[in-house]
Order: C-alpha cells, then sequence, then structure tokens
C-alpha cells in the first residue's frame, strides 16, 4: 500500500480519498474546509494542516481543484510552490478538469525539475466518485501511466490512456463537447415529437433502437417519467450541474480557439447552456435543458 | 400468402419488393424505370405496366416515392388517383420518407374514402433493405398497425407502432434530425482530438465508454481507417447520401416551423451538411462531413 | 385615375387601401371581416360583397394575404379561382408575403391564361403602411413593373425591380433574414457590452459610428430608454411582432432549403426567434428578442 | 509637443507612431524587427534600442501588441518589467486589441505602483492607421481619457470613452462580433439571392435601403464587382484578414465565457470563420467568407 497526498476534497476528491483509504492506501487529506476535512478522516483517511504536510513522504499525489489556475497556483506559482518541496520518486496525479495547455505547461516544469506529473481528469459525477466507477483519462508517458493504474483502480473502472501531458484533458474536452451536443439534440428531438404528440417514450425507445441512439437516450433521458432514478425524474436535483457544463464546454472552446479547431456544433450547444444558465438554472443538472425548449 | 401490389423500385424500393416476393407474396411492381422493373421480376415480382395495375386486387398497395408531392399525386390529386380504385378492404402502407402533415392529410382523405391508409417510413439504408432488416416507424390506427406487422416483417427487423396517423414521418424526422446532429458532432470531436495529436481510434473507444457515446462511435465511425466495413474506410462511397440527409433535414425544418418546435441544433447540423453540399459532396456518404472540419 | 380591386383589408391591407383611395383612385375592397370592410369605407373604398365582386372592370387588382396557401387559393384553385375571370388587360399585384416558389408559380398559370400577374411583397409595418412609405420589392417583367409603379407610389416610397417572377419574394426572404441576423447580434453584443459594465447608449454609439454599424442600431436600438419611439422603449408594443419574424424566417428556411443555399446564420437566428416565441414573447415585437439573453 | 515612448512597430504601430512624428511629437520607437525600425526613421521616429530606453523621459508611453501575453509580459512579468521603471507623471496607452480581464488586471497593478494605465484598441485597419483616420476605445478615468484625447487625435478620427479600465477592450469585442455577424450574414444573404438569380448589386441596392442595411452592405460589399476600391473587387487582398477576425472572435468568446453572456450568434460566425480559415483562407480578407457558401 501507499502513501497518497491528496489535495481537494470537494464533492468528487471527497469520495475519491475515501475510496484511497478504503483500499488500503495511507492518505494524507488536504482542504480548505474544515467540514471537507472532518469527512476525510471519518472516511479514513488522515488529516493534515497544510498542502505541504499532505506531500511529505508521499508516492503519489493527486490533486483534484475547481480550475487551471488553482492547479498551476498550487504547484508553480503560489508563494510556496509544491514543486519546489516534491522528490524525484514521487508521481503527480492532477484529476481536476483544466485547460490542456495549462496541463502540458505544469507538466513541462515539472519535467525540468525532475517531478513525474500526468492529468488525469475524470468523468462520471459524484455518483462515479462515490461508487469507485469513475472514468480517467490519462495524459502522460506510458510508464507515468503504468505506474499510476493501480491506484487509479482503485477510484475507478475505465482507465484510459489518452496519449502524451495534456491529452487526458483534451479526451475529457472532446468527450464533453460531444456529450453537450447529444444531450441538446436530444432535448430538441423529443421536445419536436412531443410537440407533434408523440410519447416521448415511444420515441425514445424508436431513437434508441436506430441512428439516434446515444448516452442520454440509453441511461439519461431529459423528459422526467421517461427512466427512473435519472435527474429528470428528480426536479433536474442532482447529476451534472449546467454551471459546471457551461465551464467544461468553455474549456472545450479554449481547446477550439488555440487549435483552430472548428466547433460550431459545441458552439451551438454553448450558447444554449450559456442561455438556461441565465435563465436561473445555473444549478440545476444539465439535463434540464429541455425546460428552455419547452412552450411557456 | 397475400396480393401485394409495390410501387416505386428504386434502390429502396426495388430490394423491398424482392424480399415481399422471396416471402412467399405474390407481388405486383410498377415503376416508370424498366430497368428497375427488370430487377423485379428477376427477383421474383410479377411485372405490370401501370400503377392501376398494380393495385388491382391488391390486398396490400406499397409506396417507396422520392417526395412528399409523388404521393399526394400518386393517391390523390394526380388525373387518375389510385384512391379511386381502392377497394375498402385494402391497406395502403406508405413507405416514402414524406412531410408529416402530407401523410396526416392523404390519411384523411383516406379515410372519407373509407380506404386505409399507414405511414411506415424506414430506417436503415439501402443495406438494410436488402439484409431485409429496415426499422418501420408506422404512424396509423392500432388495427392497421397489426394488420401491416406481418407484412413489414418480410421486410424489416424493427417495427415500430409511433402512434397515429403521421406520427412514423414524425419519428422519422425526430430520429433523422438526432442522427445529423450527432454524426456532426461526431465529426467535430474526433476533429478537435486529432487537430491536437490524439489518436482517432485512442479518442473514439474513450467517447464510445463514456458520455458522449453514440451510433457514429458505435457503428458508423466518420474518421477513415478507426473501423472497418463503414464509408468512411471506403472513400464515403455506399452507405446514406449527403443528398439525402439534407433531404430529410429540410423535413425536419419544415416540421419545426409548423409545429414552432425550436430546432437550434438541427438547424447547425443542416447549415453544415448544406456547406458540405455546395462544395460537391453530395453524393458522398453523410459521414464524409469530417471533410468540412479538416484542413487543407 | 384607375378601377383597382382591392382584397384583404388586415393590419397591413386596410391603410394600403385607404392610401389608394385618398390618391383619388375607385377602389373596390373585399375582405372576411366586416369591421375590416367598414373602416375600408370609412376611408374612402367603396364596400363589396365577393371578392369576385371587387375585380369587376378592375385594371388593377391588389391582394394582401396572410399565406401562400391564401394566393393560391384565391386565384387558382379555390372551387371559383379568380383566374377565371379576370380579362386580359388586368394587372394583379400581389403584396402577400408568400413562398417564392408559390409566386413564381402563380404567375406562370396567370401567363398560360394571358393575365398579368405580379409579386410585389412590402417592407416597413404596418406605420409605414399607415404613412405610404412603404418598400415595395417586385418580381416581374420590366413592363409590369412599369405600369405598376404610380400605383405602388400611392401606397410607399422606395419601389425595387428585384428581378422576375419570384424575385420580389426572393428579395423580401433575404432582406428580412438579414435583419433577423442583424437584430440577434445586436442583442447578443448589446447584452455582453451590459453584463460587462457597459452604457448600452455609449455602445450603441460606438458600434454604430464603426464596422458594427446596422439598421437596428439606427432606427430600432433594442434597449429600452436607448431612442425615444421605438418599440423596445414602449414595452415591445407595436412594430413587429416576434410572430411574424417566425413566419418570415420560415419562408427563408424554405427559400434556402428548395435552393440549396447554406444559412447556417439565418438558422441560428431562427432557433433564437423560435425560443423566444415558445416562452410567450410571440405577440411582442421582435426587438424583443434581447429579453431572451438576460439574466432572471 | 511631447515626448513619447512607442512599442511595437507592426503593420498598425509603423504608421501609426508614424503619425505622431508627422505631428510633430519626439517619438522614441521600439520594435524587434530592424526592418520596423528603420522604416519607423525613415518616418521621423527616433530608433531606441530597447523598450526601457524608449520610455526614458516618456510623458506617453504607446504599446501595439499581439496579445494579451505580450502586452503583461512587458509591463508585468517579464524579466525587467516596465512598470518597474514608469514615473507616476507618465500616461501608459495601450492599443493592442487583448483580454478585457488581462487590461483590467494591468490597470490594477499599474494603479497600485502609481502608474496611469489605458485600454485603447483602434479599428480601421491598416488604412485607418496610415491615413490617421482610425478609432479610437478607451477603458480608463475621465481624466486619463482627456489627457490621452490630443495625443490619440494625431492618430485616429473618432475617439470613444467607452467606460472604466477594460471597457475599451470590451468595446470592441463586441464591435467586432458585430461585424463578423453581419459579415456572415451578408454573405449568406446575397448568396441565396443570387443562387436564386437576383443580381447582387440589385439585392444589395435593396437591402442598403430596407431593415437589412448594415456597415458591409454601405462600405465594404463581399460579392466582386459590386463596389470599387474594396478588397472582394480586388482578389480578397488586403483589408482585414480571415485570422485576424478569427483571433478577435476568440476574444469575444473569452469575454462570453467569463461573464456567462449568451453569443449564439457569434459562435455561429466563429465557427464559420474557422471553418473558412481551415480551407487555407485565413490569409484572405474576412468578406471572402461568402467563398465558404458558394457551389463548388
Amino acid at each position: 500500500m501507499a502513501n497518497i497526498g491528496f489535495i481537494g476534497l470537494g464533492n468528487m476528491g471527497g469520495p475519491m480519498a475515501a475510496n484511497l483509504a478504503k483500499a488500503g492506501h495511507k492518505v494524507k487529506a488536504f482542504d480548505l474546509s474544515t467540514e471537507a476535512l472532518d469527512k476525510a478522516v471519518q472516511a479514513g483517511c488522515m488529516k493534515v494542516n497544510t498542502a505541504l504536510e499532505a506531500i511529505q513522504e508521499a508516492e503519489f499525489i493527486i490533486s483534484m481543484l475547481p480550475a487551471g489556475k488553482h492547479v498551476h497556483g498550487l504547484y508553480v506559482s503560489s508563494e510556496a510552490p509544491l514543486f519546489d518541496h516534491i522528490s524525484s520518486g514521487t508521481l503527480v496525479i492532477d484529476s481536476s478538469t483544466i485547460e490542456a495547455d495549462v496541463a502540458r505547461s505544469v507538466a513541462h516544469i515539472a519535467k525540468e525539475k525532475g517531478i513525474e506529473f500526468i492529468d488525469a481528469p475524470v468523468s462520471g459525477g459524484v455518483g462515479g466518485a462515490q461508487a469507485g466507477t469513475l472514468a480517467f483519462m490519462v495524459g502522460g508517458e506510458p510508464a507515468q501511466f503504468d505506474k499510476a493504474l493501480p491506484v487509479l483502480e482503485c477510484m475507478g473502472k475505465n482507465i484510459f490512456h489518452a496519449g502524451e501531458h495534456g491529452a487526458g484533458q483534451i479526451a475529457k474536452a472532446c468527450n464533453n463537447m460531444m456529450l453537450a451536443i447529444l444531450m441538446a439534440g436530444t432535448c430538441e428531438a423529443l421536445n419536436m415529437g412531443m410537440k407533434n404528440g408523440l410519447d416521448p417514450k415511444v420515441l425514445s425507445d424508436i431513437m434508441k433502437q436506430s441512428s439516434g441512439n446515444n448516452w442520454a437516450l440509453q441511461v439519461y433521458n431529459p423528459v422526467p417519467g421517461v427512466m427512473e432514478n435519472v435527474p429528470s425524474s428528480n426536479q433536474y436535483q442532482g447529476g451534472f450541474m449546467v454551471d459546471l457544463m457551461f465551464k467544461d464546454l468553455g474549456l472545450a472552446m479554449n481547446l477550439s480557439q488555440l487549435s483552430s479547431s472548428p466547433t460550431p456544433m459545441g458552439s451551438a450547444a454553448r450558447g444554449l447552456f450559456n442561455l438556461h444558465k441565465e435563465q436561473g438554472n445555473g444549478g440545476l443538472d444539465f439535463s434540464s435543458l429541455i425546460k428552455l425548449y419547452q412552450e411557456k
């Protein structure tokens, strides 16, 4: 079992750290919130008072932070950057969802200092974090991926090696843009069918068995009542918030702009989620987008 | 076995009629093209010289025509409309892909004349027509659906009762709009990943097992070489032509306009397929849309 | 002064007929609404009881109807089509806004019967109709245009000869699509500026004197209070209704589809006006689209 | 006459510095390119060897750099940041087009150091820079604007005070997003008209005198031959490059994302310019977008 420093114990990071402890790893956990820290202790982690303490003697460091600036700050540009204190045998796994170019740049700085750093953003939401069934999309060298694998498997089910440094973030941006597009499309197609008298269950069933088949129809139908145990059947509570989808679409747009990759469909989806957010729905699950389409 | 009149023996109608004959039905086939007629005869159909002859003594009449105006003309508004000659025991099955409101209107006129008429557009392409694995989306009364079922099962695998008259066309318009959206989104996401250095096979695999999963990734990957036996690995020959997708998106837009159903994503997809068509690609498979995105 | 039959006395047709009467023409006016008829009489028109009566001895026939099916019905396909009763010296001017292909088709039928028929849709709204300052976009032969000119000048200010039969409708569809695009763009740019702290008057002034200059900034600013005497400063009452803009965008989409002309921007605008309409704003002026963008 | 340090002598900065010298100011000019420096000397500027030399004794410092990172580097984060050497009486005018939040952040750092810093991006292109007819959109305090005014008037014609620090960049992002939208819309409307047989001159004239009126129709028609002396009539050479419009749309998207301002139309336009750029047209004038629409 390994010594692991875990930084960032929010809705995602908290249960991820708990699953590592449950698997028998020695986890030193840190977060600015004492409430989050207390939960981590209850889940079997050791509480420390600073990020610096968390990484003492760590073989693995895992970070789960809100945005690129936090990751860059923690490791590189804050007043006491962790990269000044990490030894060369340590593997840093950043699971935050951030800009691919920031991930690449931090990995580059790490390499110059002889530190191993990989990007490993996740997919699967709070439910997946709790159940230990997250998907990880990893960017880094093959040896780094191999080294990270047993640790990641304590927290997730599908662990993908996407490519070089930054590739994990790129894969996540592509996937979540695709998700936004298919969810918006599914809302739109179901709404048009319903407005023309079709039963959403029947139409969903038809499209699921035809060429319109996609993840939203399979496991995340946006129309209340078509599926049980999905956010749409629970007033769009829980799930993946509109605000987070909007953030991820911003990362996709950033990637699109930097690489000059045309994203007309992703941009159209971003526009719709933005309109929906502005109408006060940022805190609802993202499948609530169908409300934007519906007659009032 | 039944007497069936079959009108319209094109790329789709030809093999559909052949499958009916193969199943033992007595099929009187008609088309304006003698070449198409000859093929039908080789496949076991009886050749007749007019649409009127085709429907003599028919228990079922099946039509497979290019557009709504042809269907309306054949049955209602030509100089010798078939509705003047169809007896009340006959079930007319129109498998053309046409405007939902035209289908509804023709069904309404049929009803007034005591004729049974259902809309039953198909999905699955020429390959599905030949293999007898088409999906049928049927609009009509339950008893009509039940009556049509054994005949449709000779030509297809998934037979859906979408709802009332017109509902088959509505379901098809919704499904194909969804298809256009997810294909455009998949092209866009894969292109962005590739432009940023990802291997399209790896990225396709990641998205297929994540929330970006959809029909295109599963059975119709648009990047040459990722899958075998798909149009993208055959210079985008065969499959479902850009011109036909553009036609179907026109039907979706018509439905959107008549029912005031917002279709921002479907409209964005229509714009892309239109640009692609204008650049001379109307005759290629619709997954060739990825070429529109690629650097030249 | 001429004998004129005028059919269709709605918000637009009523004041147009009145202006003809005011100019000294002898106008036989017909509408299904007795209220509309009474108003026309007060404005100096002669009331008749049928469309057929309106065209007796008319040198000019003007129609102003809601949609293509009404125009086609009136002249061609109703039980008593007017084209059966119009003499060859008469010029029919249809000022309805309808599909270009319907206008062309009706003109073609007219020609076969030796009747002169031109399309002459208008721009300028109810205000322009009342003030006699409408713009007319005319499709027809040069001699027909010349003949219509003095009559049109009684109702409008800018009279354009757009081209052959149907060209008037095409020009109107292009113009109104452009209008939808620039209004949506102006709403979007002003909203973004305001959300970032800019004064909408200042930003409007800057863009008006820069390369963002357009008709909305010049005479129809969508932000309440920036301009006087525009719908935005009157709770978006009056002006050009969202429902009508949505109808016109449908005509543009129809033209786009039939001619395979890509309209990604017009389609995006149509999507926005449709969302806005679904949220219950169909009866407001179209500059109210800015409400769709605003934080709630 | 004032002592002015000018940093960045590219296609825009070079003629701007020249106009300041022509007006009698004493201009110390710096650029990394010796060719650019030589031109500046020919135009009456004094050549210096470092940015630091350029600002010695300067009452005004003007910078014209490619992107936010260059501006931030020059003044704040390079190894020898200029803000360590600027005295409190000096007014720094940054005319680069950069992110509004970077402009605001640099202005904030300046203020803490007692330095006056305003953002003053320009509109009007190389032609406007040479002719001294640029538009300036200024963000800063009223007193700073007043102080800058006489200097800016040597280089431009319309000088706007957009608002507080950053407001100049915001106004420019809004205006150029509006420009992209109306140019794309104009290309689209004219192409649809032409595809349906209309003469582009006639259609342009109709829309210019109707509600579709906008800057592109007035002074920058995208169809070759409609106007003289515009890029479209010169093989789309000169003017404002597609690459630059794409960059500016990236800044607008960044502003949209940071402020959560919906930009569906601006995003659609960005998608089109991106597709056009990928097809190898990045170096053409942005009105060449009409080529993306045209049948091949």
